[in-house]
């Protein structure tokens, strides 16, 4: 299959089989494509928590509508967010820029400088917000990478964010929750959308050329 | 080359060869997949504008930094997300999945309802910050989708949003400016970056095992 094919392969997966398991070297896939996608000024602003533990599975489907895709899935992957930008967290990233390169240059620090000045006097949400933008794109990444695996999963935004953050201990850790991904495969003779056909906007209609 | 090593091959893209045009059919297939991508209640609520046209792009490149990729890519993507849910579009969203799968449901009319009680209702800000981050999931597929291609492509926040806004005419469509998305090919020898050691989070810093 090419990679459009797979594209319209995947779907949202509303009923997982509990009884398969996605192989960890295809989640290891998944997850690197995460891990070497973009981000604004390459900050790579949120983690990623993979949940296979039973327990804390239940604690999350409870605050989550009771999608039973946090179950029957294997991975549960949740994209958390930095709660805000601080000098710290920007000086981390640039140091380590500095150290893997081995070079340490004018034009780094101009830039370095100018990320300090304005991201942590910004207010919390406008930078939490940002943050959580650059872990859209980990989900779009790891959308089109489970599709490519022949993976299935379903991105949800359903759930209680201040709750999963409660449950996952976040706030501690400077985070939010973002959204969440379940990795899994569909049981599709009991999965009421595998079989209707996929709705999308026409090309027209979500592309304009300016030529 | 399998998709994670495209992912180690692509780059923010420094400079790209104005002399080099991405070919129609490689366009057309990243196109493609920010069509087929994901988004929430699969409402797509953002459109994709591409500029091939140099005027246009001269003036914004004028409101963005004089970033080169935006005269040397061959066609520059530009995500503009709604500026705030309405029933109108929400409507439209779901009679046309009515309409594609020939379908009505009660389970459907529930969640339109759902949707039209709370979306509308909420400050514009709000919803376009939501929609903005559907964006980005398009933004991460189409990034990989470059990649797949063996394209270049530069992910650009860097930009005067409501300049832009006004020289595509946004605002009269109810929409807003999100993110950029040059597509080239890199001009090697002219590229600061092409040679520098690609700097991503460990493992282990990024992602946390819950076991």
């Amino acid at each position: 299959m090419s990679l459009i094919d797979k594209l319209q392969w995947r779907y949202a997966t509303k009923k997982m089989d509990s009884t398969k398991s996605v192989p960890l070297a295809k989640v290891e896939k998944i997850l690197e494509a995460i891990r070497l996608t973009a981000s604004s000024s390459g900050l790579q602003p949120y983690e990623v928590f993979v949940i296979t533990n039973k327990t804390i599975r239940e604690q999350i489907k409870a605050i989550a509508w009771d999608q039973t895709q946090i179950m029957d899935s294997s991975h549960l992957l949740i994209f958390a967010a930095w709660d805000t930008y601080t000098a710290d967290r920007i000086n981390q990233a640039f140091d380590m820029t500095e150290k893997i390169r081995n070079f340490k240059s004018e034009a780094g620090d101009i830039y370095r400088q100018k990320l300090l000045n304005s991201y942590p006097t910004r207010d919390a949400e406008t930078n939490y917000t940002h943050a959580a933008k650059q872990a859209y794109i980990g989900l779009g990444t790891a959308l089109i990478a489970a599709a490519y695996e022949e993976v299935d999963c379903t991105p949800m935004e359903g759930f209680d964010p201040s709750a999963l953050d409660k449950i996952l201990g976040l706030k501690a850790k400077g985070l939010r929750s973002v959204v969440m991904l379940p990795l899994g495969y569909r049981k599709a003779d009991e999965d009421w959308l595998v079989n209707l056909k996929k709705v999308r906007k026409t090309k027209e209609s979500l592309i304009t050329w300016i030529e």
